[in-house]
């Protein structure tokens, strides 16, 4: 069993490699797909066994996404070969400039070089996170949780052998061999080894990076996402957007978890909200929202009273934050102090109020008259995703394949000096 | 006394206030170059008071970085004249995105938040950085060194003058009241309150940086360059380029520090370049380099032997590390091992030799056949410059107004849900 220090020395050592054509990483993702789907039964086989391990101490939501079957393999190949479709982000020019001494300098896009990524339970993410890496021209270095590891290890080595079969060192991709905290701690301080570390997962992951990673990194995922109602709101948009926004998939990041209503329309706009969110679904057989009202909301509709944590939780259920404001500029004040820079909507008709909000309100996507559900890389045009980074260097939001990549500067002269 | 806890929260506060309009900025920063001439009496004073405190403590270089005179302050205002005409990065669309449901989604650059900067002795840095922040948009927190305090908290003291003479807060510039470790420590950990750390300093601040700061942070500024001759470079030309490189500036972080030679041509070329650098410059009068050789290199030319640390030593001064390669895959090889990642350069008529070395050498400014101290913002094309990044995420090399930026997606629909 290799060490997670030997993984990253080999790894960095094949990053120092030149870079690979287009073509090689293309025909590296398409093997990888078909050998996903052609060796399903030994993938599903592990599956099979970290479910066993898993059943009865994690909830059925987690075991959900713990699952693989043959259904989600194929579209785990399908998602490579979308990635393999995409255009090629290395080496791109950039910018170009020309001195008035004759220097030709151009900005070229470059990987970043090792890329390790922490993640949980979802095993699709193995060979998400690794065609990404590729076609980003990156060496990936995985570190599966615990209970998704046996899914994991299966997938990684399906995906060495077809890069074997290719003619690729099977280093481009590898998973660490142990899942002890310590692991997650040797890729956060591996100074040197790892270029960028990119950790996906909950709050708590994203604090330990914060508080230990010595390496480049860039947090990614926990949304705490704000829906306002202006008092110049459409109010049917208003309650179509924030059921789309709570209801669609509440367990994803980019899920609404407070709405804050303008104080001129509470009194007409809360019973609404009540009776869409939670009356009518009832009726309609759909799970309910709970919501968790501040003391001016609970005043005109039932709910659970907001306890002091209620506006800085990412719930991913269904619950929602309610909180009446006083108006747009409270309500930008609010979110600066308990958003997590995610995604955040207004709902208006006052263009006033829409160009203050997308102005004041420092998240990485800010809506006007839409769902927060729509920040993710494919509806952004970036045709993929490595996770939404909710900081502001480097990459902010959807990270594609150009958010995986580094730049330099070539410079050709012809014996120029300064 | 504000203690540093103090002045950061004050600048978040400020920071959190709508973007200022192009005018403002530009206004302001008109103001505080006529001012900082306007006032000169009084940071001269300060400076002196700097300078009598440092005499018998730093050396005479160092004296030299610290000594403001009436032409170098006229030179800062200049150089904060020259921010204002440089176009406004903020609000700029980097894309723009339409989605087939008809979501318009724009990438648009924004501030960073809160940007501190720590630096040593150079008190034209206050006023530098200080603009830089402004116009993009930024609010900075400024940590001068110890030496250079009287001078740099008098320079914001006129720089805040010319912001309230402008109607605008103060604490858009605000210097850090102490210049303890403590001080510096408290700006690398304020989690929430700066948005971006930049240190400008020698390899101690960066390393204190890499271990301590739980903010983002850009290292900036240590240069190992080195300039690799190949076997098929025009050698007059090799010449030229590594005086340039070498004694233009020998205090600068683009200054070569490590110059290869190919094997093939080592006999030959050795000799030439003691000639020049030594024997020559001696016999104008000039300072010669001391060569620090490899074994390989000391059987061919007189020097000094290298000794372990003189392939890992930013000397900048007259001293130049000379080693032998095999061939241009050593010479990278090399590189990978001991350089900054700064800047580095070939010289080789051999297209192919160039190709490699441009795509092998993992810097961030890769020259053929031309000096290493190009690399500056202003030679870049980026009108300006706030350091040179050493490292990959983010800004990599020069770091102009844009790379003091970063962005947000401003969505605008009309009731979409997903």
């Amino acid at each position: 069993m290799k060490t997670t220090q030997q993984i990253l020395q080999a790894a960095k050592a094949v990053s120092l490699a030149l870079p690979l054509t287009t073509d090689a990483k293309n025909q590296a993702l398409l093997a990888m797909a078909d050998l996903l789907v052609a060796q399903q039964n030994v993938i599903l086989e592990a599956n099979a066994q970290d479910m066993d391990a898993a059943r009865g101490h994690i909830s059925e939501v987690m075991l959900d996404r713990l699952l693989l079957t043959s259904a989600r393999i194929a579209a785990m190949a399908q998602g490579i070969r979308q990635v393999a479709a995409l255009p090629d982000p290395v080496g791109k020019a950039l910018a170009t400039h020309t001195t008035p001494g004759g220097l030709l300098i151009e900005k070229t896009a470059v990987p970043m070089g090792v890329v390790a990524i922490i993640y949980e339970s979802r095993p699709n993410v193995t060979s998400d996170a690794a065609a990404l890496a590729l076609k980003s021209g990156n060496v990936c270095v995985l570190r599966s949780g615990k209970e998704a590891w046996h899914s994991a290890n299966a997938i990684v080595n399906v995906l060495q052998e077809a890069l074997r079969s290719r003619g690729l060192a099977p280093e481009y991709i590898q998973l660490v061999q142990d899942t002890t905290r310590q692991s997650a701690a040797e890729l956060m301080t591996a100074v040197g080894l790892v270029d960028l570390l990119i950790p996906r997962g909950g709050a708590g992951l994203i604090r330990a990076c914060v508080e230990n990673a010595r390496v480049p990194c860039i947090q990614t995922g926990t949304g705490i996402c704000h829906v306002y109602v202006d008092a110049a709101a459409d109010q049917d948009m208003a309650l179509a957007i924030i059921e789309n926004a709570k209801t669609s998939r509440p367990s994803v990041c980019n899920a609404e978890e407070v709405c804050l209503v303008h104080r001129a329309i509470a009194a007409e706009f809360l019973p609404k909200l009540h009776q869409r969110l939670v009356t009518q679904r009832t009726a309609h057989g759909l799970a309910p929202v709970e919501l968790r009202l501040c003391p001016q909301a609970a005043a005109v509709i039932p709910g659970t009273p907001a306890g002091p944590q209620d506006f800085d939780t990412e719930f991913l259920d269904y619950i929602l934050a309610v909180k009446v404001v006083e108006d747009v500029f409270e309500a930008a004040r609010h979110i600066a102090a308990h958003s997590t820079h995610h995604s955040e909507a207004i709902i208006t008709q006052d263009e006033c109020a829409a160009r203050y909000f997308t102005q004041a309100v420092d998240s990485a996507a800010v809506y006007v008259n839409a769902s927060t559900r729509f920040t993710d890389g494919g509806e952004f045009g970036l045709g993929c995703e490595m996770g939404i980074s909710t900081q502001k260097l480097h990459a902010r939001g959807p990270m594609g394949l150009a958010e995986l990549c580094s730049y330099k500067y070539i410079i050709r002269g012809s014996g120029q000096i300064r």
